[in-house]
């Protein structure tokens, strides 16, 4: 993304002077080579979708229903999806009307809407550090300062959120991720929950919930969504590229109603409409309850799979000192290898055939040198081992404290 | 959209203070009545698709490209559409590398980016007067000043430009939409391109070239593109919504280097990256040039014979003192009423089953009272005759002038 001014840079607004290609994109250029195994983005494993129904469902909507998925649609989305992300949403226990739903491009366009809506240049606004690096972008075009919370194996530290506002602390959003957090795999214990919740509502700090993985659980009980602790309180972001597919780009908001109307409005501004093609299908997949709940239960399988194979790798082959996360679902296990510049490190990983994003891109600050996150979704398991065992190798020639393996 | 503000509502940023419901989509539902025949949206009309043609082109996409149309794309936009879109700019006169082109969420989310990029609260940038709403709304997001140019038969007015150019205005672009204005109507003429991109370069206003209809011209001569005039000073705009279909949802931006790339970071953090399902299928519709020229001939005559029946319409029942522009191409005739208003007559004129959008959304400052956009593309000829007859007769009434058949 070197690519020079041309002469209309003068001309950019002040939000542009910051802008540089972000570390996780930027790497899946590198990470395409086919020698390279990568760990480093989160794509989902569509090649475990059951093709044949994909392409009834998809062939189903263009015989049946061409001349609305051609055409424009609502602003706020097709009502029929709507009513079937509803009942998605009531399958984990968050209640929701149709109405309350907004559809959005991935829930990355919602992340566009919600620092659109709420973010003055110069507003605070609070996310956990580690974040998604994708929020931190979409948020940074609206110029916010971060006041980082931070996060243990637990979650967000409630602590750590309730200091900063008895020390004045008084930030526009608070956005969080609880479940199989990105990049650091870790859940928001149940007790936390409540506080949390309890806090931000005394505070009148808006949640902003993440959800992306919460449907992708291997284990364990499933906690109350912020959303369902306090709806008044919480805007919740669901998608289904994790569940379903990205390549349609479907995800939502659900909101209080103001909050709402507002986020639509910012929708129609931004591209008038979601594909109506890509809703339809969406809508298409959802309506047989059987096939949609059976699939996803297979994908769980896969990705459980996997991450058993990157903590047993991680075991295996990296160094005494390092230390990482245990998630019980999602895509990503957070590394720690103290005294290690996972950034500077990265070129020689990649020339050694295994990639990752180094943990400085989930900082809003830029703190996490020693931190990486492994992705597992997307490779096999015997490509995980590799990977791991490669990456392992390389840290631990570099780490005073030599190899699990060879201390053990 | 009349829904009462949430307690977030205190944390919302300074855009959201101005954030109303635009005419146009609320107008939407109104007109979605099967009674009312709507001259309102600029809805392409997709029925005139070979639907066989597109069904078979959806389902090779699945059935060939599976693992691809339902992953993440680059957030730039897939490769082999950009090589398409850039042979189709090449049939219309304008050059361009695939490498320049950035894929969006239709035109609409690449005028949500140029308005991103280039304006910081406060700043001027100039607009037809009048101008697509749906431009104003992007663009009104990032809070700028505007600078209406007016307009006449042959489009923008270069000498009202230089003039407020002269007299101190530093905007920090023009955005114009040279054929087949939205909603006016006109055409650039070809002296006329030459001065503007002349003017432009001069006072170093980059120009914001929007072209959804240039494609669809009904007679006459193709007049050059302002890009291809200029290319390092301008930024053009294309869509697939009026020469395919808006259900896919797939736009683009040329740009010089410099700022395609900073489009392409903030499009990465508006929404990752477009549908790849939607991107294949566009390229697959335009791989067989034969198919894409022929439907294209055929949309053209649907709307030229369209355009012809609204024409013929406001000779016969119009007041004798309303006048209109005659457009060569595209969707919309632009309609003069003196001493009518015409947004507080749509109650009415919906009662008698008939809509249409009032100028006055169309001004960045409100005016345009006595103008209204009448939208040809949808409605067969009998219902535009109708539904023209029945505006006519609600102007009339209103008229002093009386109606031509009255008159004449």
């Amino acid at each position: 993304m070197d690519v020079p001014a041309d002469a209309m840079a003068e001309r950019y607004a002040a939000r542009a002077a910051g802008m540089t290609a972000s570390e996780v994109r930027a790497l899946f250029a590198v990470a395409a080579r086919p020698e390279v195994i990568s760990l480093a983005g989160g794509m989902p494993f569509v090649q475990a979708l059951p093709s044949d129904e994909v392409l009834r469902v998809v062939t189903d909507v263009i015989t049946d229903r061409a001349t609305v998925a051609l055409q424009y649609g609502a602003g706020s989305g097709q009502e029929s999806l709507k009513v079937r992300l509803a009942a998605l949403m009531a399958e984990q226990g968050i209640e929701a009307e149709p109405a309350d739903v907004l559809i959005t491009v991935g829930a990355q366009q919602a992340l566009d809407l919600v620092g659109k809506l709420f973010i003055d240049p110069g507003d605070q606004i609070a996310v956990e550090a580690p974040s998604y690096v994708g929020a931190l972008s979409a948020f940074s075009v609206y110029e916010p300062r971060y006041l980082q919370v931070p996060m243990d194996d637990e979650g967000l530290s409630v602590d750590g959120l309730e200091e900063a506002l008895a020390g004045g602390a008084r930030p526009k959003f608070l956005y969080v991720c609880p479940n199989f957090h990105n990049p650091a795999g870790v859940t928001l214990s149940l007790e936390r929950r409540g506080r949390l919740v309890e806090v931000c509502r005394a505070a009148g700090v808006p949640i902003v919930e993440d959800d992306p993985y919460g449907m992708l659980r291997f284990e364990g009980e499933r906690l109350p969504s912020l959303r369902s602790l306090d709806p008044e309180n919480v805007i919740y972001l669901g998608t289904l590229s994790k569940i379903f597919c990205p390549g349609i780009r479907v995800g939502w908001t659900v909101a209080p109603a103001g909050t709402t109307s507002q986020l639509v409005l910012l929708k129609e501004a931004a591209d008038l409409c979601s594909s109506n093609l890509n809703m339809l299908v969406a809508e298409a997949w959802l309506a047989d309850r059987d096939r949609w709940i059976g699939t996803l239960a297979e994908l769980v399988e896969v990705y459980r799979a996997r991450r058993d194979a990157c903590l047993s790798a991680l075991e295996r082959h990296f160094p005494a000192d390092a230390a990482w996360t245990r998630p019980a679902g999602g895509f990503y296990v957070w590394v720690t290898v103290p005294g290690t510049d996972a950034k500077s490190l990265l070129p020689e990983a990649v020339k050694r055939g295994v990639a990752y994003v180094p943990g400085t891109a989930f900082f809003a600050d830029g703190s996490g040198r020693d931190r990486l996150r492994l992705a597992f979704c997307y490779p096999p398991e015997d490509a995980i081992e590799e990977g791991v065992r490669r990456l392992g190798h390389l840290l631990t020639e570099r780490s005073p404290a030599g190899s699990r393996a060879e201390v053990g």
